[in-house]
């Protein structure tokens, strides 16, 4: 039973932008009144985010540095309440300063490592719900330019004629790790990726298809594999832009090994022997805040009852 | 566990768009020279999608009116392989009359409840991706048209200085049946449906969250209910345009039940009373085509070792 409030080690826990905290309070979005005085109300808070996806961050607090809100208008996005106060949004020009020396403009893996679970998870919120703004100001379907609404989670084509609405975009993308039954699991590296560090593999869902099939399509064309069963195990929001990572162990059932044109490599690793692969340098895992580590310690820590060494962040997009 | 390949009872199964027989082979959406060849292969079909997404049948022997593909040009979209066949699809406009007088273009639905399920589930994806390609003729980021690549699996802004490159969307949106351990379940009513007609409560996820999150906000949102562990059972496309619904058990831990703004009505139904508020015309559920029905079922089946009578189809988009 894949039930999230079970025992720890029964599923995959504590990495980053899943512990959200901000009650989203949809039924404000349209309350242009409300959200004028909460906007004013001593708590509120205005989040900054950059163009380029960097938030503004008091490192010396190890806290979000949102400022105080102190008007609505037509670019401000509302993200929720936390308690009675009001979280606002708002994106900046990507060369935009820091404005006290004290603070930082932090991409969200670092803000992940410097801030408490929840501010990470709304920064996170807010990056994506930003981005997909700034790749919806013109109507795809007749090239008139866009009118947000629903304080930021609607964009409307200006063109009566048209009308087109559109709704904030998440990209589900299926991540899975892959064992043989027999204590191997099946890990691959991204040619952009340091050398030694491997992962489990992942890719998009693509339309008409299945989480299921997903896995499956994805694990066949990276490595030959062929997976039976599957069994969900958690989601993550990845928002390097807008991903939905779904978590998932899969059972191979077959094929041959064949590095995937996407890889740089892909391969069978003895569970019992990651301990020291990591140890003598010979293997990195990805870092504690993505899924994809806790997946695999997951798979570890219930077959060996202890934890893995996650790597260390290092910047991708 | 919710492994797919379990015995049928511990999941639900048998609804529409989920079981897709095409291999993607998504490594020939850039190989030009083989698509070109494939085109012209003897069994190679083209698969003709009304602008109003209705789709070609062939209802007589029950099956996908696909005619010979004759050529491959810029507006064609490669769909997969069927063994050595080539499935390729094309928009057309929405006034397109039917060829043959034997030939009729059904919606989703109607083709759902005509074709085998490998068909309905090529209709749905071919539907979903048109649908998209639709929606994206226009860069969002700068206005600029945008040309098909990758086979139409690909959208790329025509400038040059901006670039902007689009992929298929898919909307995950979770879709849960809740009861309360003691044997009640939870099901609403949209204001545009048929009267008595009850489902599972579902929602679009949104930026920044996990699936587990959106499946507690939405009920709270929606029924004031209060929903504690969740478990996650199946997935369907559906494709009205360009879903994935994410298919869950919810147990509910409190709140009081409040209709929400967007349903109609919402209520407690006592499950041992379903079937004969079924057979009476009191409740209707929905469709067997949809997965909300299966939820219900499933969840019945589980309690009281057999299934309920599915709704009818009605027309909605």
């Amino acid at each position: 039973v894949a039930a999230d409030d079970a025992a720890p080690a029964t599923r995959p826990a504590g990495y980053a932008f899943a512990r959200g905290a901000l009650d989203r309070a949809a039924e404000l979005r349209a309350d242009a009144a409300r959200l004028a005085e909460l906007a004013v109300a001593p708590g509120s808070r205005l989040l900054p985010v950059r163009a380029d996806g960097r938030i503004l961050v008091d490192t010396g607090r190890g806290q979000l540095a949102a400022q105080p809100a102190t008007n609505v208008d037509a670019d401000v996005t509302f993200l929720g309440l936390q308690g009675a106060d009001a979280w606002f949004a708002r994106s900046v020009p990507a060369d935009t300063p820091t404005p006290d020396p004290t603070l930082r403009w932090l991409d969200l893996r670092g803000a992940a490592a410097t801030l408490p679970a929840d501010e990470a998870a709304t920064a996170a919120y807010a990056r994506a719900l930003l981005h997909w703004q700034s790749r919806k100001r013109w109507c795809g379907v007749c090239g008139a330019p866009t009118r947000l609404g629903e304080a930021g989670h609607r964009a409307q084509c200006t063109d009566a004629a048209c009308g087109a609405q559109y709704f904030p975009r998440t990209d589900p993308a299926i991540i899975v790790v892959v064992d043989d039954g027999a204590g191997r699991i099946l890990l691959g590296r991204q040619p952009s990726w340091p050398e030694k560090r491997y992962s489990t593999l992942a890719g998009f869902v693509e339309p008409g298809e299945t989480l299921e099939d997903a896995v499956r399509r994805e694990v066949a064309e990276e490595s030959g594999v062929r997976v039976g069963p599957v069994e969900y195990l958690a989601s993550q929001p990845w928002p390097f832009p807008a991903s939905l990572m779904l978590g998932f162990h899969g059972r191979a059932v077959g094929g041959e090994l064949v590095v995937g044109s996407e890889l740089a490599d892909a391969r069978w690793f003895d569970g019992a022997a990651l301990p020291e692969l990591i140890a003598s340098g010979e293997l990195t895992l990805p870092p504690a805040l993505s899924i994809s580590f806790h997946l695999v310690d997951h798979w570890f820590q219930r077959r060996y009852g202890r934890h893995l060494q996650p790597g260390p962040v290092f910047a991708t997009r």
